[in-house]
């Protein structure tokens, strides 16, 4: 053969072997496991419940997030160690990578999906960065009080109007930043909220912001589309209460469970789930669990919540059905239960078992296991469904 | 050359070509819009506002609805001469099409993915397809009365747990089949629902099953949780009413909004928008519009709901802000305004001005022009988001 004749195959070979590798991903139907131990993330296909690869070399991923580009062919990877990665989960393959902090918790994607915000406790603040490029656009340093001390950053969230909304730990404040001019970024501070706000949600509508307090017993609310009526205290009982109970990690607030008009919350400390009515965000019911709740998540038709625990009850999961606030099933996954990821409509179910590497996919109707998957350390868990979501 | 040498070089320009094409699109970002006048759809890509492409020999597509494969790489076309096809809009191509009946409303796919369900006139029942290859599973006629005569069936919907919900017109029934087992449905009836149920929604999270009466005034509410309590009234007074206005044009049920704790549906006959109460499905409020309001729809995160219009004021779109209920904007974006469609989170709409060809893309915040794309007569927009929702 001749040089040419070599090259000609070459080509031929590696261009199939590409084509074939993107053609079979549509990424509406693609997802993101995040092994911690390894700094690895894995790629999944939803509907073949199919591992795709492993993208190596992101850093510290302990308590890592995840968002999406909004045509979800980019995952942006917030890792513990302030190193934020862009991938490509259809060519697999990092594409941009910036070490921008010390200590980072989180990050999320702006509504028009230009711009990428990241959550830092060292230095404390918010970094802005272009969404294509990771360029840094404009920082908003996380100063309070006399002596000009930074707090760390939590509970960052996208709210509609490319703004950022975010608690600062240690000053009892909660901040709204509007980037609608990216360099210049407007921000809007709300004092003595209460007492260190450890993390917080926004509703899936993106119209109440609420943050979790570590320092005193109550949660914190922001109306985002009436922001001049201030920060307001709900649900004053909801914390550790006067008994004092050992706590063996924080809830996640971020898997409260929004369904028809109650919202489910794990309570802090006890073996229960709470019951609040949406509209007055009062208590009015508690379902005993197994063990210390850490994710309360409801399925999308708000037909179930499903829940996982606290060290050293966390080999289980359960099901709670809504209408009749019953416990319906208990599911035995495997050990150390870190996440639970359903599929868009809920027919299906993906929960990471750590120390058992893997990931276990059950229905949600029959509570059948449909997959099992080998993982490293799998931890979070996160569908490009995503992308479509406010808040996530 | 060689012929070897040929085959190799050809080889290499077709799977580039090819690679080329997937590899642009990400099916997260992609849509359809209808152009009912030619038989043809056009694909379009959400971010870059752009035209894709076009497939055409899909038959008669007045009234034409579309849903999704989970994987959003395949649409399924709903076209009103009983036409069912199946599109690949990656591959910009037709890969099964069956004319299954000879006059159809509408259609839905199942939360598993799996079954394609057809709402036909003639002859009257759901049919039922698997969605991979369109082959006919099962048929439900939606024969009635002691004549056995078959309804016309409108309004299907998906629901939870693989059912399919759908109302009969001339039978003023709503069933309820379940297609757990996809050859063998399970019907459940609901009888003298009210006259002539004509259209339907479906809450987005499954839960209520929405139908309006062509026959009287009110509408029919069906709790998919709680089956056993029955179909119930609501909204006695939603109508006609006692003047009998004449009404231009029936409004479209599913485009009704849910805004936080507030549905906002299109009066009938009447210049104005009603404001109900999610709870009581009782009347709050009216906010007067400039016409007869066809599609009520509420922009992702609830703080605006926007307007569409029936002939003769069919130019105008018009937008109410949710908190104050009051108008904060109208919007010209040509003749005979017949769809909108935002994006995921909200922050564009697509508005299909038919009798000027061409479909115009707004920025919801500021209500700039952003962009205007040539189409054929377009009506409906989808996105590919759908594919994600519970009810689309």
């Amino acid at each position: 053969m001749t040089r040419v004749e070599l090259i000609g195959f070459a080509l031929v070979a590696s261009t199939i072997a590409g084509c074939a590798t993107v053609a079979s991903r549509e990424t509406a139907d693609l997802g993101v496991i995040v092994e911690r131990a390894t700094g690895s993330v894995q790629l999944v296909n939803q509907t073949k419940r199919a591992s795709l690869g492993r993208i190596q070399g992101l850093g510290d991923l302990s308590h890592a997030s995840i968002v999406y580009s909004h045509d979800a062919r980019y995952a942006y990877v917030f890792g513990r160690d302030g190193g934020l990665s862009k991938i490509d989960i259809v060519a697999q393959r990092t594409v941009a990578r910036t070490v921008q902090a010390g200590n980072s918790i989180g990050g999320a994607i702006s509504r028009d999906g230009h711009l990428v915000a990241v959550a830092n406790y060292q230095p404390g603040g918010i970094k802005v960065f272009d969404a294509d490029t990771l360029e840094l656009l404009s920082e908003v340093p996380s100063t309070y009080g006399v002596e000009g001390k930074r707090a760390k950053v939590v509970g960052i969230a996208d709210a509609p109007g490319n703004r950022f909304v975010f608690s600062l730990f240690d000053a009892d404040e909660i901040w709204v930043a509007d980037l609608t001019d990216a360099r210049h970024p407007a921000v809007r501070k709300f004092r003595d909220v209460g007492r260190q706000p450890y993390d917080a949600l926004i509703t899936p509508d993106g119209r109440y912001y609420i943050a979790g307090l570590f320092g005193e017993d109550g949660l914190v609310l922001l109306d985002m589309q009436n922001l001049d009526a201030g920060a307001r205290r709900i649900l004053d009982g909801y914390g550790r209460g006067s008994e004092k109970l050992p706590v063996y990690k924080m809830p996640h607030l971020r898997g409260w469970a929004m369904a028809g008009d109650y919202a489910f919350l794990p309570a802090i400390g006890r073996y229960e789930v709470l019951v609040v009515d949406r509209r007055t965000w009062k208590q009015v019911a508690a379902v005993p669990v197994q063990g210390q709740p850490v994710f309360v998540m409801a399925r999308p038709d708000g037909r179930q919540v499903w829940v996982n625990f606290a060290f050293p009850r966390n080999g289980v999961v359960q099901v709670i059905d809504v209408p009749t606030l019953k416990l319906v099933e208990s599911l035995h996954p495997g050990k150390t239960v870190l996440h639970m990821e359903f599929t868009a409509r809920g027919d299906e179910i993906w929960i990471s078992a750590r120390d058992d590497d893997r990931v276990v996919v059950y229905n949600t109707e029959r509570f059948q296991k449909l997959a099992e998957l080998p993982a490293k350390s799998p931890s979070g868990i996160f569908f490009t469904w995503r992308a479509q979501k406010i808040g996530l």
